[in-house]
């Protein structure tokens, strides 16, 4: 079987949503401006005077674990782990509280990933594997497999990758 | 630089120590059997009667915590993260509750390693480099790079592995 690494956050987690929703909760009706995404981090979207904060809520405890699942990303994700050797690899462990939320959120929404197949990281450069499916490409650098760049606002300017738009995408290309 | 990737539980952290530390402190006066760990895991030197009840307290939150930590590792670990790119790779995932204690841990004891540098996995596979440094030789399968069995009680009878038998070891080995 091929081996097939998958990211978490704006691949499988609607990240950005999940923020403006809680965004939203603390009554803040500033305007989203996905003009200003690209090139950087959906962030950067953010009314600047509330960015600082919309970062640090990347650190509280909770924040990951409520997170929406992206369309048809389950349906997707377990066909291809009948058919691929998927490893689930997120760069978690710059934010400490997210690394029990994120484990709990994919043993709720993706009961049929083992916890073998789990990998929490810094630098995705220690992991290896056939195919990569990311939304940053500074996950990439020395993969030495396929990349698919998952799309999202935040990379939408960048060119040279194959893309995903969608995990409807991902189901014709893979399955 | 080459990649070494190093192992927690064992390796760096003295658990069994740690495991053994608790159950004094519950009050059991059992004796500690260690010819009874080859073969399989320290856990079996432990009274039967209170295997399960081990086991199970390596789920609970705080145990990963507060392990001692390996003789010479600190200092050991410091020198070879100068001449290395030292990984820190924990088949943690199975423990749901260790994984913000072994962060905690490894930011106590080892403050110079970042983020960056740390993998909480399942299986061990997933990861690649030129040296793997392991109490469990089943960490080492499909592993191609040069692997090392760390020493201790319960692989003291598998043959066939260069060995490191301490943290001095290591530093003869590698510095």
């Amino acid at each position: 079987m091929e081996r097939m690494i998958i990211d978490m956050d704006e691949v499988m987690a609607d990240t950005m949503g999940g923020m403006i929703k809680w965004y939203r909760a603390q009554g803040y009706k500033g305007e989203i401006d996905y003009s200003k995404m690209p090139g950087g981090s959906w962030g950067k979207g953010f009314p600047e005077e509330h960015q600082a904060m919309v970062r640090a809520h990347l650190f509280d405890p909770g924040f990951f674990r409520d997170l929406p699942v992206m369309k048809d990303c389950v349906e997707v994700m377990e066909q291809l782990n009948k058919k691929y050797n998927v490893f689930i690899v997120s760069a978690a462990m710059e934010f400490p509280n997210s690394l029990k939320d994120k484990l709990d959120w994919l043993n709720e929404h993706f009961p049929f990933l083992k916890w073998q197949q789990l990998v929490f990281c810094g630098s995705k450069s220690i992991v290896h594997g056939d195919y990569m499916i990311d939304d940053l490409v500074r996950n990439f650098n020395g993969f030495e497999g396929k990349k698919y760049l998952f799309s999202g606002y935040h990379n939408s300017e960048i060119t040279g990758y194959d893309r995903l738009n969608s995990w409807e995408d991902a189901a014709k290309i893979f399955l």
